[in-house]
């Protein structure tokens, strides 16, 4: 059913709370772990999708010790929480030379570059070690160099292994374009791609006396495959809850997704067959989601006797405006719901929506607090 | 010139950051509050948008005394920063009764229904005077009442009226479809056709003896109308700041955004004329804008001696993930760009862009403090 009233009466949520499986996120964590482990892999999951210490213990426990992060912000508040080997997964921002120098004190500090403008902050900036990473673009055509540009390669990777204070690791890329993928098959095309050209960039770097690693890793190529041979990381972050985007892709089932945002129904339309939600951009953020040719904004719920069980493609949400969401039902579900009703809310896109939250609720109640973007004052 | 590197020295930004026009955002003000105030109608503007004590001190100072917001969170902040006169116009959510009642002992405090259910949850549990609206759907098709059903209207302002607590003070609407006008003609129409539909309801209250005032407020048809005859009080909201939908829609000229995001230039790719910036969906929010058939998620800003200028047409965002921002440009801008420049980025739609934030930074480094969503511990 989508009344997910009976479930958490004991929560007393009044407005949009953004809930957590706690069993589905240790299950998805555990998963990858075993994955990646049986590949004789290091394991460097994102954290910038959950942003949150308590469930980063949750990865310690099976063994994660080294951890990815997209902001120096980020990295100071996992930093703050007791982690020591931290890769900052975005395009060096030469603007935070100081920054990054405050970090590299405290813990290992892995930077990417992917111009010999960056480098050359870098090198004239860094005061302590720092690890430093070519970002390569084996498709994904957001950052990094591409991976048809050898030689630009290989004049920034000589130029780094050259420098007294960097020490240049090697290449790591996201396969970002996976997202685009519309099917598995397709998604294990990318992923074979994505390895057929680090290591072939890595073998022109050997040609050149430069070692370097290869890190990989996005969501969907990380759920779909499992075969790792040659690479040095991983590094995942959405699996952790996963989403619709993600079930959508095939990497996830529709049980695995672990949040959801509980919402209250404020309103019933009948002459529309619509409720409106006390749930909002605000509460849900604007990722949308394209089926059958229709721009949904998430599903509501269908829940069991202990959790939600799946998103009910029945029930889509069609609008969000800033604190309002429509959503359109067929007749039968229609009547089972009324105002005053929670119902949750499976979001399109988990790390924006979560961002969006200062905690998470587990069903039980339990509260584990996050980090949300741009308060840099409270990362130290 | 698209580098705000120069204009933003002595702010010493690191990191997107969400930059405000104090002059534009005074004069915005001034010029709605003069409108009103020449149609002789009450003004209270909607809080929503800006969301920050400081900035509500700067209507306070236009004559402001009663204010609009969008949740009973929203409306604890304002009252606990000196506001006694709040309407929260959204659905009253009827698990938040005892937050209403709490706040009714502190303030004025107006809220909406559109539903017997929800007046029938109001009326057993209010125990203070609480001023009740009708929420009226004349277009917006989101929340309300239809207006053409003048039956479902009657019987619940009678039910309203003959309550003891509960005041029921009138007819309120937000005219949203005026946001998928094509033209400025097309917003006058729907203003005119709004207080149509208003008068025609409030006459047929006043035939069966229930005195109703008339609310409306759409920041696009109150930007580019005059005419409020007959109205009681008009809620604007978003002109405070406008953004790129509303000078898309004629509401606003390019010059009057009056908030902006400052972001690094932190990659440049002239394979294919691309900048990278530290700035994301979670820095900017994924609200999109349909420019000749194309969907941007806003504009780099063109800055002159002393602020930002406009809109830059040609070097739209094109993509957003969680903290990159690409942005594509022609020849002669992309060759004016270098990593570690600032730029900034004109938002598409400025009430989700600024909710991402916890404070503005003026033009001369002042800062402006804001409340964020889901933070409700703070709203006390």
């Amino acid at each position: 059913m989508l009344r997910a009233t009976e479930h958490l009466r004991t929560l007393h949520i009044e407005r949009p709370t953004l809930l957590l499986d706690a069993e589905r996120v240790r299950a998805n964590i555990a998963r990858m772990a075993q994955k990646v482990s049986e590949a004789g892999v290091r394991f460097r999951p994102h954290f910038k999708t959950h942003q949150s210490a308590a469930l980063g213990e949750w990865f310690h426990e099976v063994g994660v010790r080294a951890i990815t992060v997209s902001s120096l912000d980020m990295a100071r508040y996992f930093a703050s929480h007791g982690w020591s080997d931290i890769t900052v997964a975005f395009p060096f921002n030469v603007r935070e030379v100081d920054a990054a120098n405050a970090l590299a004190q405290r813990v290992r500090l892995h930077l990417l570059v992917d111009s010999h403008a960056a480098a050359a902050h870098l090198e004239s900036g860094a005061q302590h070690d720092i690890d430093v990473w070519i970002k390569v673009d084996v498709g994904g055509r957001r950052a990094g160099i591409p991976w048809t540009d050898l030689d630009g390669l290989v004049s920034l990777a000589q130029r780094l292994r050259d420098h007294a204070r960097l020490r240049f690791a090697g290449l790591l890329t996201h396969a970002g374009h996976s997202y685009d993928a519309s099917s598995v098959e397709e998604i294990r095309a990318i992923h074979g791609a994505t390895l057929v050209r680090m290591f072939q960039l890595r073998a022109r770097l050997a040609d050149v006396n430069v070692p370097a690693e290869v890190s990989i890793g996005d969501t969907p190529c990380c759920s779909v495959v499992t075969d790792f041979a040659g690479v040095d990381e991983v590094r995942p972050g959405n699996f952790v809850f996963y989403d619709l985007t993600q079930a959508q892709l095939g990497a996830c089932g529709a049980e695995d997704i672990a949040v959801c945002v509980a919402c209250p129904v404020v309103g019933k339309h009948a002459e529309r067959r619509e409720i409106v939600l006390y749930g909002g951009a605000v509460h849900l953020s604007k990722d949308t989601l394209q089926v059958d040719g229709k721009t949904i904004f998430g599903y509501l719920a269908r829940w069991n006797a202990t959790t939600w069980e799946r998103a009910e493609t029945r029930a889509p949400l069609v609008s969000l405006s800033q604190e309002h969401g429509l959503v359109h039902l067929d007749a039968e579900l229609f009547d089972t719901l009324e105002v005053g009703d929670l119902v949750g809310v499976v979001p399109v896109h988990s790390c924006l929506t979560t961002d969006l939250y200062a905690e998470y609720r587990g069903l039980d109640g339990s509260r584990f607090a996050r980090r949300r973007s741009n308060d840099p004052a409270a990362d130290l």
